[in-house]
């Protein structure tokens, strides 16, 4: 079983990026963390981060037949991008959509997410350990498909 | 350390309602994974489940200096019930929320959470396994503050 | 066969409330001719009223493999409530809706109707004889099905 | 006491559009039922169908003197039809509104109604008996006002 | 010069429809009213009415070359009939719009005129001398333009 | 019989302002028209503008018992102005309101009228000539009214 | 003369539930308040509170023929309660609507008040003081009544 | 193999009506196009125009088991008639809707088509031509299916 | 201590303005009451009514160091005017806002204020009594802040 | 080349007003600031500040003739007033917006501008600064288009 | 002459991407029936495929001067891009917009086209023969135009 | 002190791009007189242009540390990227949104910016000009913070 975690734009800057919506942790600590929570299982992980909405469209679209799955923070694109919703609805993974903050605490443009629909599941707002619980979600899921 | 988990309206009914959107496995079975996943940790988790909102209401306000924070799944009250997100706020507690479904594959009426800007977080979509991820997320948020 | 008639919230004031809109006749005027409709047809038919929208949820929850069919008058809970309607689908009865007056003629939030699309059916305006028609239009639902 | 049976666009194919919505009864079947229920009362039952919104109107201008009360089933122009309002209102004549199918499950445009806030009562989803609750109820509504 | 009036649908029943809305004159007391506004001024006038959105569609269209201008009551069409509107900007003819009542007091729907804006000017509320206004403004468009 | 015409904001720039949708008639030939259609009816028509809001309303204000109906144009505060509509109903006179230009082919703010409801009628379009009609339409209301 | 208080839900936490909105006193203190208020008027005041929406409703219900008048704080069900709009329209009786805050400096959804157009007046923003005004105010309108 | 070609209101009067949107072809030029394309391919094709929407929809509801497909061009009726969309729906035919026209670059209430959602296929915007385009694409459709 | 009352547009007029919205007292007789109410606690009061905007923005913006608080009935530009809701923002003084009648059981447009946001409290629906209740209030604000 | 610069309600109060949006200069020092910044260009500039919208609306009236352009910061009246857009419409004048602080940072009624579309540019958020930075575009502006 | 084929995101996927929807046949199989028909014709078509936004906003920004005209599928950037309308309306080439689905039996999110509006034609639901008609309806233009 | 200009999609066509929106000056042009007008105050200016959202957002989150403060022209992006909304905020950076034409004259989705609230300033339709003034701003607003 082989997964891939992708994050969206702006997400390189974890860390520095308002720490008090973000927290302190940087992206190396959130793709260790899913890394070692997937590997508990014995299952392993690729990472990928673009701040470009195509390059995303395009790992997506590469990943069927390659992965098992995809943990996914759309970050801004969550809110604007159809392609995204497309890729995953095209790729026929199942998905987890994660979000670091609270989204229902912020704008009213990001109670809207375009890519929610297609995914299986969607958590936010538990900061780093989001990514933990993500990656064990999803292959909670699939070991239940098996 | 002390956690309340809380189900709302119709959940009474899980394993026999619409299976293929809420899953066959019963309410019981929800709150002994609650129980289980606490214990992990060697947390306390009390459960109560009521269909009547003022019900649910009233034991959020009693569980202020009970507990360290409460899971909750407020089911049809999570799009309208303004008063359970006041009851939520009044007490001070993080509070984590939960659906079972992925609320983004359905209704309209269903993208409206009043209560989940008052939570620290929320996830949705993974079924029984949610309730262990919502217990873990919650006390490794409370971990995180002490 | 049997069936449940239920009277939602402010309906134990008929007769005395305001009856140029909602009529003279009784809470029990209601019941009375609902369950002699259906005795003319051989049907059983028990009632209840609650002001309280849990104990309706709880009471339509309880319904199951007890009755073949609702009448349900969900009177101001129409509007508001979704626990009603997921109450309602989660029983997998066929259930009649039923408003006393034309709520077509009256505010534009009386134009909601959360449980309307999970009935089978739907009538309003007739007063006092809309419990009349409202069974027997169930009755021959169910015999139709038969 | 004399009424009229007004069937509006599209209700001539009954019997082979759309069975799944509509059933499988012809619009011959659903004014047979009519007039049968009506005579059962000792009133009699005209009926007239036009798939072209004017002649429903002039239809309605003309009942004034003639009927006592009229069923309508306005079909698609329930959505759009101003003029049908009008006609309904100017006639003065007390009328009962039927949808075969329950609108409330279909399109979002079907749950606006021109003309049931111009009708003394709204029945729908009760398929062709809807005819006979419609005539029943409008004689019993009739006979009210004596 | 030559113009022509178009009354829409229910106007017929002018007099008896609705008194208090629309006074107690008949078509035919407006049609007059209108030629002899016309005649006033040496010009003759030709009436219309039908209940039939495209019978007035229609004889809009054959109005080109036959008529100077034209005085048009849609009725209710007014406010549903993209095709009235797109028959009078395709008849190149200038086109006065009236209405008995005042719009502005009534329901929200009749807010809307998709005909107006293709007119040369409104007019409504002033009862059955607005047939004599817009005959008048109609014919003092024309003089101006010569 | 005394009427009142009452001109509002930028109405002096009248001749000068945008002439190709106000035309080039100047304040003064608009009031010297409305005078003179009255006084063709042997009735006296004083005349008001003013550019402030505060000042239109006081002028209504004070109009009750001095004059037996208002022109009114109230300019850009047709669409913005709740005090004006206050005013011309705590009046209790009928008022006739006017555009000079036919508001329906403009922006859509200018769709809105918060006077033309407590009008008796409202007309558009007709350019200078509206006043004409304007003073003549009021003349014969009032004229119906004794 | 006789009063009911009804304050709804969470109003039991008065003191501790965020007291930069609701201040530091308790729910004792406004009843207690409340009381004296009246007292200084000769008129008695009972008093309830509940977290139950159909016990708020139930309480109106019963109150006809027992008293006079009703000061209500309906706190959240405010926003959402249809029921408790029709008892206090089914009551007949003059109700003064109540808010401890000033819910115009608040959310969105708080702007919205089911109930205060059935009832007689509404006052907001003052605090503990409010419960004074309120039952001033009722006594009042009902001396005035007299 | 049959095909029938519907053109709606006002479309009679191409090539005079507004050239600079329609262009100055005529209907007879549009249906001379659509036979010559469609007997190209060996198949009839029948056609029929009318401003009336109700013969439109008589027209379709005669179609069934006469025709293999329709081309047709709603015109306004595109915006406003459900009754065409049930009409279109019930005959169970595969219909392609055409408009010379691009819609978009209109007015909002062009941007909305009753009728798009129940056609298998809609292009506008190619003027005389799109009416061939049309026809081979129905006749393309109807290749594959065979 | 030292307060001023500002009344807005129209507010001249009461007594003879719409009496069954607006009572049968005058302006004098609020102004009256007022200055009653408020001497009673050995405070002073001035009062300001102006039909024109501006001019109550100017004195609020001159009120500042003279005033401790100002009780305000913005009537018809509350619903429009922001200029006056800067005005209280800039003053820094606490403002109650009241209303004569109910707004509630008004227009739409009504359910709107501008200036409740920026004040402390508002009240409405007390008539004239409201104007006593206003200065009461106000001025327990003051004395509790010392 | 003469330039006038308005200001619109409350800004007289700069200084004291609300310091952390506005700032601490004063009125006086954005008029100086502006005017040596077109003594730069050899421009002189006269400056006008009212409370009163038909004021200022009054003064553009009177500026076609005597000004080559204007800066015009319309405050609170931006967002509520088509009498100040149909002014600078009427004026012929090139007009510059300016907003002391950044409106989009802002309450959602402040996002609206009337005025906008009819000025040839706008700025905001600039501060004090921005009234020079808008004297000097309008000069840019005016030496470009001779 | 010489065109350009641009094709969007996802469409790389084309045969496996959800078949129901799309059909079976490849991004490959749809570029070679576009050459094969613009050949038949004696023109030559160049294509490009991108998942990234601002790389079909380059490809269009290039054509200027180099095609004669685009065919586009802007795939899921159809509902979101501004950029790409920008970039049409900037390449003053003649547009036609493709959709293989019929996009109006869809999401409501893909009902917005941002590109349609600035492109002469579009089309939609014709599958993989709607390159055909695409490339045909856009030559037949060009034509025309010579 | 050093800045980046920084221009967004379809900015490279200046020039040729719809010359009567956005004149007849290049990016080479805009860019130049952004770096004099720096230099003018002693200030180093860099300057980049992509079409690609993502690079854009790159370009501003590797700005931090390098960068004093940066001035975009998001072009198209400004209306639909809450990518370059949260690349500005996570900055730390002062930004200034410049526009070439005003957008408030053109289509309603111009009139939403992502950007502008999260910039501290924003100027439009100053065409050429607006990026020295844009730059001045910059420069002044950085100086007054030192």
């Amino acid at each position: 079983m082989k997964l891939l975690l992708l994050n969206g734009p702006n997400l390189r800057l974890l860390g520095t990026r308002e720490p008090d919506i973000y927290g302190t942790f940087t992206l190396a600590d959130a793709e260790r963390l899913a890394k070692e929570t997937a590997e508990k299982f014995g299952v392993a992980l690729d990472v990928f981060q673009s701040d470009i909405e195509g390059e995303l469209v395009s790992a997506i679209g590469a990943a069927r037949g390659v992965y098992d799955g995809i943990v996914i923070n759309p970050a801004a694109y969550t809110h604007t991008s159809v392609a995204l919703r497309d890729a995953i609805a095209a790729s026929g993974l199942p998905v987890v959509e994660i979000h670091i903050s609270n989204t229902h605490k912020r704008e009213t443009f990001r109670q809207v997410s375009y890519t929610a629909s297609v995914c299986i599941a969607q958590l936010q707002g538990f900061g780093l350990n989001g990514y933990a619980l993500a990656v064990e979600g999803l292959i909670n899921y699939l070991n239940m498909k098996k």
